[in-house]
């Protein structure tokens, strides 16, 4: 286990603004979630606040992005807070965040911004400049922001450190890293900032507060994972998910590629949850300010695969739109206690039409997870017994609280479309 | 745990004819060897005496194909023993094996011969034919011999399931299936034949006779890794191995990718150690009967990696020819120990120029692989403290029996090029 | 200009079985369809009756290939008619067209029966057997007939020698080899029967009869338009041409980018023309025994095109269904001469709504075919003097016969949703 | 013929500072070079001196780019000559150039300048800025300059409409536009900056002034020919061209495959002849200052083929540091009229080490080039009589002035290693 892993023990859990405000969340924003969590699931273990993408960016208003648009930047290349949507800063926010017995994250994207390069401004603790350090063709493929760092210059490294000290004196705990997991600027080599990550890591490891390092976007590649492993706490499997059951069926298969890699501190992530209120200010997935588009019971399979597998759990709806379905949903403790603390997690079976994972609790027992991925109500049967289980135990629903008998080794179930049985077994 | 696992709890240790004798390999030659490793190696743990490629035709010589070479076929679709290399048949070199306390190996090649289908021949247990089961398009490219078996069609199972009956009824425990990890004919779709192997799964569960099941060529794909492991006991992670330090340079990278994977019973292959005496029929790296291109270093190094990795362990060279030193290298008990039963087994660094790997031996001693990759002898220095070592340790050299200290939790050692220290740690 | 070009000093007009009767063909079709041929069409150029894919299988019976099926074969590994479909052979029949004044074609696929490989029989003036000169691993993708032949081997020309002496012998005038101008076995080099292509050249130039060779199927690529020129007499543009507008659109961008390279004997092919009644003994496309699918105004403008671009023209239909308006359309004499005689054929514009093409025709009068690409009948109009047309024309439409004038060097239209104007101006 | 046709209705002929001058060329030697060509090469049909990249860039001291380096630039976003390159700025050295008799070239990159973006500076006759029409991803991948433009959007017409109406106000009478034939940053498209190709094509419509169209860097695919051809007049077939026999040997399948394609007006470009006194101030293959690598057999031939194929041939030396073999291997005017006026050019043959091309020259004789492409001397023969030729004649060596003979049909001479023979026939 390396010390980057003791910033992360178990999966972070939280709220991101982006599903809700995309670009453009503000101090009020940030705050009333964070008290709302304070309130309502700190006990359940929810903990992060997170600041999403461009909040150095004064026109921000949208999910949308705005080509070359004037950044707010410190006279050392450095993106600092736009005043008209934070006027105090971060370092307020955070303390108010940490006030509340919660933690306090912020995105960036990596490199340098582009305007540092076109003005040749400074790099704090080094003579090079921002045109010295800038990567000239390594850019994102879906923001104009920023140039790559170049790793091999000097002052590269020296740029990443003056930002996470930056960072550190705000009281940042989480830092969620963009278009650094996949790079599209170089088709052949989707991970070709893997040296720029090295900056990142060692840039933490300096600052001299601990912070946990997220990587965005996916779809990561397992066979980075080493490196991914031994640089960040977690890093996304699939490029952005939402509320569509295409994409929550297609994380099934990403669960089964990159369940052998997960380990304290390291942690393969699913993504946001899209659920309560979402879009508030823009339009996504057809609507503006819409509800999610998941059924309830998509809801249930989403929270299940994300609990028995061990993703981090990133809240993205507007909190305090939530109903009280909404709110039961996430403070189902037998649930989010699978996330927290269970072990030998792993799928059993996948099929087009269900998947079976088992884990055990932190007691011991040994819980299923029987998955119905097909398109209809139907009975799913499932023989237990060619992998080393019993023929007879008890069973407790974790989100009925039905109890119910296994016998002959067989689990049957009616289930219903794109719903999930969660099993405790005695 | 599956049922198909307890078939093989450890990676599988044993020999394959393939490195010394190619597709021609006779009866002599594998009771010889069987005899040697009851005599010198099975105390050890060797156990398997494998029979490589093209038993079936009496044409072999050498390493070469032969194209459209006619096979020896039973009258249902079944390829048996060349008699002029195994007038007997396999029953009772599997018995003599067997009465040495060894255990027979064969292999195969996916599908079912071309001349079966050409002639169309019956398949057992069927009314269908060979023609009627044959995939016309299913070719292995670089082996004339079969056409592939099309899954979807009725007698599929049935021709699969009379294979294994047959080789059931000769005493194999061991098959290893080739054209079928990767297969090249949809060269969008490496793993196209993942439901011939689940036939051939489904044929060894049935035929009353525990086998371990191996897959070649490789390199098989991390994303598949779930439906391996259900499936096989173990499958190679690269294409033919041989004597060459760019092809043990490689599998450092290949190590490290598939770690996670390993499970009792699922064993991710480095493939066969070319040691000793080889090519004793054939050409190949540039000439015929000859020793092992490796270096004594280079041999250690891939012993070792082999060892802290778990990979299956399957000796190439004659062992009739075995030097003394060749000898003592496959019977350090200590090394071996580590493949048979060492835990928690993962890498730590790799660069360029040096790889450190650690596990848990049987007593539960940490134990730590370092590697110096690069082409000259030099001090190798890694700081342990990152990964949550103590400061201070004996060390005794697994393959010296050197002992030593590390100090102020760094391991500084002089390193020869290409090889290692492998050191268990008080 | 090669001496092959001779044998097409034109574009090749004819009839071909495909389209109707698929891979089942007999005699009694192809002679009924000749004498159709040689009483209506053959004063306007007609003259080809050409016997598709598979006269060799007994079996065969509608548009589906049968697997592993066995042929008709002579002893020298040479296919021959199957006698339930061709009792007398293909001499007869050959005698009976050449004596309507028309001409013979016969399809063939690359290589040598994978049966007679397998049975291993001679080759005509070689002592090489057929197993001796197969390519075992180059096999086409859609039909289980034929292994390629190995261009390598001693033996090879040989038995290409042999199979156009045969053909010769039939009185063959043309000749469709299919599996040749695209391969798939090796899908990184789709011309990789390149060399077995000279082999035919070689054959045909040497077996003492003028033949056409055609060559299957699409798509050709223009980088290797120079070794088709020295090898073929016309080659496919595109995978199979049905009745289906996507597939008419889509061949306005191969007719642009084939232009430069047609000359006399060298022919990029557009493929047969679907029209009439079509599909007697199977279904494509939705019906058995059915009419065009195409509108009136497509078969005008598919007419248009292959005219103006000069593509060989193979009629699909059964010939003897025609109703007086198919037979009208495919006797226009006005259209059909920019087929057969005119010169200087390129396009001049294409966007996705519209194409203009121009030629010269044999009386040297500039002609225009403006054709409306889109789904809706709308008004045409495009400037010409961009293209150095004068500004003042009188201009006769091919089609209709109706004359009109071109004023201020516009030419202005209403031409309905995929339909064209072909015009004669002075 | 288009009207854009007029401007180039022979391959254009002159010279072009890269090769020896980089992007560092100033006015000087401009004016040096114009001078020599007016002197020596104007009477041979040499007529453009063209200035090549980073005209506008005051710190260009080499090959070298410079990234992000400090662009000349004027109020409306255009780059404009550096000043301490070219104090007087382009127009007074284009009045000089046309008043030898010769016409003047420039160099640009597609798009508009990062700089500008970044500053948001305006657009001539537009009310947009460089910001709006800038394409925020489109970048060219080996120079930082530029953004590309977004043809979409209002007020890029007008840019490129300024930028022409610039250089015509300087009088140039050639542009070579780079990054355009072949993009990097859309893998899948190298033709993606097609529309903005369109855009410049409009631009120098309406400029006033007639101007070449040069595009580079190739290779230019043939698929799209027929949109070059309607926009450009000269365009890339190939990657950089210098001095060395492997990319002059595969010129020679490039040359066979654009063959079709030219036409007065439009000329695939082999690219600039890298001859006499190369790299004067900066290192290219391996030495500073240094004569041409090619052998003289070497030069005979890409003058050759550059000559029957009819490309446009830029000198790349510096032409004052040419020997009085230099100037005689430029000068040879029966080499040269080919290139000027020959008609129905093509290619009859090529094989691994030899290819032979013909055409007719101005008065009508037939001229084969006979191309010996091994590695060493030997005698290349050669049946003309396939290709339609007569079977005696007399020749005359375009390079030698010798007279020979063919006979009995066949061409027969010993051909020195790269070399070739230019052989007129009567």
């Amino acid at each position: 286990m390396l010390k980057k892993d003791l910033a992360a023990p178990r999966p972070p859990m939280g709220w991101n603004s982006w599903d809700c405000y995309g670009a453009s969340v503000n101090e009020e924003q940030l705050l009333g979630n964070a008290a709302y969590m304070a309130e309502h699931l700190k006990a359940f273990g929810w903990e992060y606040v997170v600041c999403d993408i461009q909040w150095f960016e004064p026109t921000a208003n949208s999910n949308d992005y705005h080509p070359f648009a004037d950044l707010c930047m410190d006279a050392y290349s450095r993106l600092v807070p736009a005043p008209n949507r934070f006027p105090r800063g971060f370092r307020p926010i955070s303390d108010e965040i940490h006030a509340m017995g919660l933690k306090f994250g912020i995105h960036i994207l990596r490199g340098i911004p582009r305007q540092a390069v076109h003005r040749n401004t400074p790099i704090l603790g080094s003579s090079r400049t921002a045109r010295e350090i800038a990567h000239p063709y390594s850019i994102c493929s879906w923001n104009t922001d920023m140039y790559g760092v170049d790793p091999q210059k000097d002052g590269a490294q020296a740029y990443y450190d003056s930002l996470f000290q930056l960072y550190a004196s705000w009281g940042v705990d989480f830092v969620k890293v963009d278009d650094i997991a996949v790079t599209e600027f170089r088709p052949d080599n989707p991970y070709s900032a893997k040296e720029e990550l090295e900056l990142i890591r060692r840039a933490i490891d300096r600052c001299g507060r601990e912070m946990v390092l997220s990587l965005s976007p996916g779809p990561a590649r397992t066979q980075d994972a080493f490196h991914l492993s031994q640089n960040a706490n977690m890093w996304r499997m699939t490029g952005d998910f939402w509320d569509h059951w295409d994409k929550l069926y297609a994380m099934f298969e990403k669960c089964e590629q990159w369940n052998p890699y997960r380990a304290a501190g390291c942690w393969p992530d699913c993504d946001m949850l899209p659920l309560g209120r979402l879009c508030k200010n823009a339009r996504y997935a057809g609507a503006k300010d819409r509800p999610t588009n998941f059924t309830r019971a998509e809801q249930r399979t989403m929270l299940t695969l994300w609990s028995i597998f061990r993703s981090p759990l990133m809240l993205g709806g507007e909190l305090r739109d939530n109903t009280p379905w909404d709110l039961q949903l996430i403070t189902n403790d037998d649930v989010l206690s699978l996330n927290r603390a269970s072990t030998e997690n792993r799928q059993l079976l996948r099929t087009r039409s269900e998947a079976l994972w088992t884990c055990k609790d932190a007691q011991g027992h040994t819980t299923l997870a029987l998955f119905n991925l097909s398109d209809e109500k139907r009975t799913v049967s499932v023989e237990l017994t060619p992998y080393g289980f019993e023929t007879e135990y008890r069973t407790l629903d974790l989100w009925t609280k039905g109890t119910d008998r296994i016998a002959n080794g067989v689990l049957t179930a009616e289930v219903d479309a794109h719903d999930c049985l969660l099993l405790r077994l005695d």
